[in-house]
């Protein structure tokens, strides 16, 4: 395999003479320097108050307002439409909590969504139907896709919401978001979709995806932890979950963090301007992966092989269990995970596996290898070499 | 005047030839080198998701362990009572229904807080309200402190909650926390106090404090913007905010902001480390300020003398408005308030000043200068001598 790209292994740490290798992007990643960058003048110099009456807020309320207009020119929406949240749990609850009063103001109090979306969602929704709203969750192909059909189906006249991932953050299918966001149109129907997996990795353009709302996380695209944004179509009014002053248009109080605000602007202008050429080499990353993982016997690759986003693999091993293979793999110098990192360290198998229909005995040997700009080819031929010395030394151990 | 330490401006902007000075350390502060020190590490190589099974997660979720111990011993709790939000608001928020849900379950819905609290405890009061819950707000002595017999004769048998803040945001005026939380641990009810303008400027021993609750925010004590902590007292059941994934105990879904807190923990025991020093030498600064704003005719000191933060001054000035006042200022190089950041803007007078009996016509006229240990005394001087002409200029040209 010969890729268009050389790239150095430049800062990464050392492990016993080789330098580790992050396979965990899905779960966080590294901050840029251009987000760092992005970030110091603000955790520096320029502290003010956004909403202070003088030079030094001024400046930072500049800040605020240049991020907002970047990354809705990124996204193609209105800067007013954006917001921003501590991250994309804070954007997803948000996102539902606001549609629902939406319905509830209308009259209907049913909610479709998946059961493969991400637990921001879910809990969510468990929390709104405890307080009166009926929520159709459907189940998801083998292929890990969600087809539009299924969601038409599932639309009733009192449904006010669908909420469907444009991206799994557990085994990375991309999902038919412009089609089901279409049909929720037809039928009047809010529509969200948590994109934390997809921004900064796929295109999103929401001129034309027909979506009113969705979720977006930083730490995901190599901005910041702790900071996400919402984008809300203009005229849903934002339900708000921190009360206080009026920052945010009234929709979330709180003095803002303004150098996490420029440092996912930086970000995402960082990503989108490489989007194309990233995918590329990191698809072609993760196909060389798929294909030497697949050699193991007993090694399963969940989710259908054409729609994906460039950099998440999941593989299901027969007779192995997840953490030791982790514990391997990190003693190895690797850093991978069984799923999400939001349910690392659970003894359920993931509900992502289970909601495709992947049997539990084999959900319970789940291997999430998630990949950035930041690896080399010469790191997946390790990642093979490793997994596949991991995996039968444990079938040896415990056969 | 002499002062025992010799400061310099390092570092501060110039303005014309001489340094702006930043006055408005109630609205934020800068942040600290040892805090950015402290953040660094994480804003670079170790940017592991904490939930992470691996060496990159452990060190990400060590630092947060070692961010709640440190915070732990500094305030005098368990780690565990301790939990991490993205501010001051949200954790106003959160301590306030999570109190209100103790309520609800004991058949108790009363709330007795003050006029003068956070518009983050007030929104949240009025959504309580909004929901079956009987608030009653207390005024404010024209000192600026609440008496702990008006908690006393507030509480009724159904009162689950009493939220009184430690040290108000507009005026600085310190409140008797520990004999309102003593009066109401007599009373078997729960006792929360915002105590974001005073961590880190005036001693909070939480083991002697008779608090239940207690909000922080660390952009208040030369710490990050967008982290804050609340202290929930062992057994007491937090209601998340935020659903999703089991972070901060189940408390708040979201991958941790571990830069911010490590920045929050070194912060705090930066300030907490030199509170006496800094208290003396901001409260020295602090008199020579009131003694030099007192000389303006028809200038009027807000709050008694006595039981104040240390950098905290409200002046209100007859005959002028706080608008033009706080532009001068500006234009002169230097950044001041009229009451909170929150509401900066807004044309209402302060609620806060209104509390406290303080007319309308002089609540327009209200200036708030808010000083720390990056004050030097020559800064005094200036301000006093800015204030005074442009007072003397507003009055001239709008008799």
């Amino acid at each position: 395999m010969t890729f268009r790209h050389a790239r150095t292994g430049e800062g990464k740490k050392e492990i016993f003479g080789a330098m580790r290798i992050y396979a965990d992007n899905a779960a966080t990643t590294k901050l840029s320097g251009t987000a760092l960058d992005a970030m110091l003048p603000y955790l520096t110099d320029r502290y003010g108050n956004p909403s202070s009456l003088h030079e030094d807020g001024a400046a930072a309320a500049a800040a605020l307002l240049e991020a907002r207009e970047t990354m809705a020119g990124l996204l193609n929406c209105a800067a007013r439409e954006l917001s921003f949240t501590s991250g994309g749990s804070e954007a997803d609850n948000q996102a539902l909590l606001s549609a629902a009063s939406w319905g509830a103001a209308h009259g209907r109090r049913h909610i479709v969504s998946t059961e493969f979306e991400h637990p921001a969602v879910l809990r969510t929704l468990e929390y709104l139907e405890a307080r009166g709203f009926g929520v159709t969750l459907l189940p998801v192909s083998a292929e890990g896709i969600i087809r539009p059909e299924q969601v038409s189906s599932a639309i009733r006249p009192d449904t006010c919401l669908v909420s469907v991932m444009a991206a799994n953050n557990e085994v990375g299918t991309v999902q038919p978001v412009k089609e089901i966001g279409d049909l929720c149109r037809r039928n009047n129907v809010l529509f969200h979709s948590d994109a934390v997996q997809a921004a900064g990795h796929i295109p999103i353009d929401l001129s034309e995806m027909n979506v009113d709302l969705l979720s977006l996380s930083a730490h995901k695209f190599h901005g910041p932890k702790g900071i996400g944004a919402l984008y809300l179509r203009r005229g849903i009014r934002p339900v708000s979950l921190i009360r206080g002053g009026g920052q945010e248009r009234g929709g979330r109080a709180g003095t803002e963090n303004v150098p996490a605000v420029a440092g996912m602007a930086a970000a995402l202008r960082e990503s989108c301007g490489k989007l194309e050429e990233n995918a590329d080499y990191i698809a072609r990353m993760r196909e060389e992966l798929i294909s030497g993982l697949e050699r193991i016997r007993g090694a399963y690759l969940i989710g259908g092989r054409s729609r994906r986003v460039p950099g998440i693999v999941n593989f299901c091993f027969e007779d192995v269990e997840s953490e030791p293979l982790l514990l391997l793999l990190d003693a190895d110098g690797i850093s991978a995970s069984a799923g999400s990192a939001c349910s690392a360290g659970a003894l359920e198998p993931s509900h992502v596996l289970r909601s495709m229909g992947v049997p539990d005995r084999l959900a319970r040997g789940s291997l999430r290898l998630s990949l950035s700009e930041y690896n080399t080819p010469e790191e997946i031929s390790r990642i093979i070499l490793s997994v596949t010395s991991a995996v039968s030394r444990l079938r040896k151990e415990n056969p």
